[in-house]
């Protein structure tokens, strides 16, 4: 088992498919050409974005005119909430969204209110899922940009997006939803479900590191955050990542063609996971048993640090995560652990597993093995 | 010649050198860890980050610390002029900037000019040199930031860095140089040249589209533009694109290896283009012809249209530009042009061949074949 290396941390990065980089290639050193010269080199760029524009736009349900390319879900995140609160401002200067975002949207949030913006936070259930009653009752005449999470990225929560949305409209407020882990695992049609702004991110489904999208409804009033060539209609200067915007929707579309059996199949691993550790004695599943992404398992361990785990198990090849990447080196519980209720103790005992496209069942039983030794082990020298 | 392709406009974008993209490609599918996971795959991933990152500290003669990637120029200038302004308005609000730089620093500056900083626009001589003179007279109490453009995008204008360094170091006053076209091309020395920060961007020097980065003294105070994960020391959060900093560390290490040898080749080759089109009536040079980039052309010829021109050319496989590929569907004579002095007229007719590492002699003689030919046809059917 030495050179065992078993990925199964696929919420925080995935690998390029092969078929992507395939569809890459050309990209690089013969299609090269900047989307914005009007030479064949440029007429050739252009065209390919163009047409990977227009895939996207199929793919939600929107027009062409309505993606706008960025280079992630960071950037997509603070374009949607900095561009429409300065551009709202005139309509009012409160924002509403919840306690278990993603800190890409939490900490814009964060900056408009030192910017003179008024925030709610919403609180969540112990599921995760925000009330749409507590909704409808933060909403303010001064509201102007509701933000909720559509599948939250540490205990896998997936919002009701579609009755969110329709409040939003009844109010008339922009609806903002971060998708970063939505995006190719659900299916989502952005008229159908009433969301204004969508974020999403290319590496979390296959595609290429530094590459993403805003979908903005046309009637939404935005105001780009970075200034230059006035590239994306304006809304986002910068050369065009042609390359990465061709590896990014070809992920897409194969996520697309095989979004529900892929569902299904990861379903059943999920909940083998799940319904495994929870006889283990200690073992709490955080997060929802329904409503819950196919890909995600969040277990606290009682009397067992997370961190610990997670080293026992990567010297036994298996890379899973304590919570978000991104908040990886704070020693602070997870903020969505702590929303959602959850003690500190326990919040340092979370261990995140999510699975992929490339997990297979052989990979789920070494887990389940690894782990319960793992715990038998670490529970005789644990303090606790 | 129909099937012909030959690019000569290197300005605008680069094709991925093929060794680079080999460098590139086990970062995709298999190094594809995520830098902040704190497992095996993340860790492969931020030890190569931070090794990139070193060796991009070793080329510039800075800190580690000091570099910042992002996703390319336009990112870079924004974060450099915003960051710096919105970090030290406590200080003053005046930033000095000249009027031929790009739109990534022009339009950053304008926007802070409606958040009630104040900024001044320098003139440029008649080769597009900032006069050192009307930089000291330019600097009061209130300057807190001076960006001047390393090498113009259009007429390859290399400034006097060292010496505007010196007055900003003695008025301690930060100072940002946009290095985009020079990056790669001419040996930067940030502690010599006493450069505060500097932009550069990878698709310019055969590295991937999609990143850059932004190198930051230590003592100065910028605030970030893009919250989120906290990445990048807090300066710029958004998972790292790995696979897109190693493609452009190893971009930098060739354009390093060869800088003196490219430089000479290849300023022969743009003094012969120079030197053979000022033998045609009507054509003049823009910007200057000592301390002009190597790869630089930009010529006017009266009585054309610098896009006929263009279009004949492409028509002969022969891609080159009239400007700036980021402001080129706009019908406005060029902001740098019109700040160098050149009439209107005369700026519609110019036209920019930028050449490359990739560019041979034959192409240069293809190229003045073609032109003389297309201008001699043009000539005859011109209104002018």
């Amino acid at each position: 088992m030495k050179d065992k290396k078993i990925y199964l941390d696929y919420a925080a990065t995935t690998p390029v498919d092969p078929v992507v980089l395939e569809e890459m290639k050309p990209y690089f050193s013969e299609k090269f050409g900047n989307a914005s010269s009007l030479h064949s080199f440029g007429i050739e760029a252009r065209d390919s974005l163009e047409r990977a524009r227009r895939s996207f736009a199929k793919f939600l349900n929107c027009k062409a005119t309505e993606i706008f390319f960025t280079s992630g879900g960071t950037e997509s995140n603070n374009l949607a909430i900095k561009g429409v609160a300065f551009s709202n401002k005139d309509k009012g200067n409160h924002i509403i969204t919840c306690k278990i975002e993603h800190d890409a949207v939490l900490n814009p949030c964060k900056w408009l209110e030192k910017q003179g913006f008024k925030v709610t936070y919403l609180n969540v259930d112990k599921q995760g899922f925000v009330n749409l009653k507590d909704l409808e009752k933060a909403i303010t005449k001064e509201t102007i940009l509701v933000s909720i999470i559509f599948v939250n990225n540490e205990v896998g929560t997936i919002q009701n997006i579609k009755e969110i949305g329709k409040i939003c409209k009844k109010k008339k407020i922009f609806f903002h939803t971060d998708a970063v882990q939505a995006f190719g695992k659900i299916n989502i049609n952005v008229k159908k479900l009433n969301i204004d702004l969508l974020s999403a991110s290319s590496h979390k489904l296959y595609g290429p590191k530094g590459v993403g999208l805003l979908y903005v409804n046309k009637d939404v009033k935005i105001e780009p955050l970075q200034h230059g060539g006035g590239h994306e209609c304006g809304l986002r200067s910068g050369t065009e990542n042609v390359v990465g915007v061709i590896g990014f929707a070809k992920a897409m579309e194969l996520a697309d063609k095989d979004m529900e059996k892929e569902r299904k199949r990861q379903e059943k691993m999920r909940d083998k996971i799940i319904d495994n550790l929870l006889k283990i004695e200690g073992v709490v599943l955080n997060g929802p048993k329904e409503n819950r992404i196919q890909n995600n398992v969040n277990v606290s361990i009682k009397g067992i640090e997370g961190e610990s785990l997670l080293i026992r198990l990567n010297e036994k090849g298996i890379a899973v995560s304590t919570g978000s990447a991104c908040s990886s080196k704070s020693l602070e519980p997870s903020h969505v652990l702590t929303a959602l209720g959850i003690s500190s103790e326990l919040a340092h005992g979370s261990l995140r597993i999510t699975l992929g496209k490339y997990t297979k069942e052989e990979e789920i039983d070494y887990l389940l093995e690894s782990l319960q030794s793992i715990i038998k082990s670490l529970k005789k020298i644990s303090p606790f």
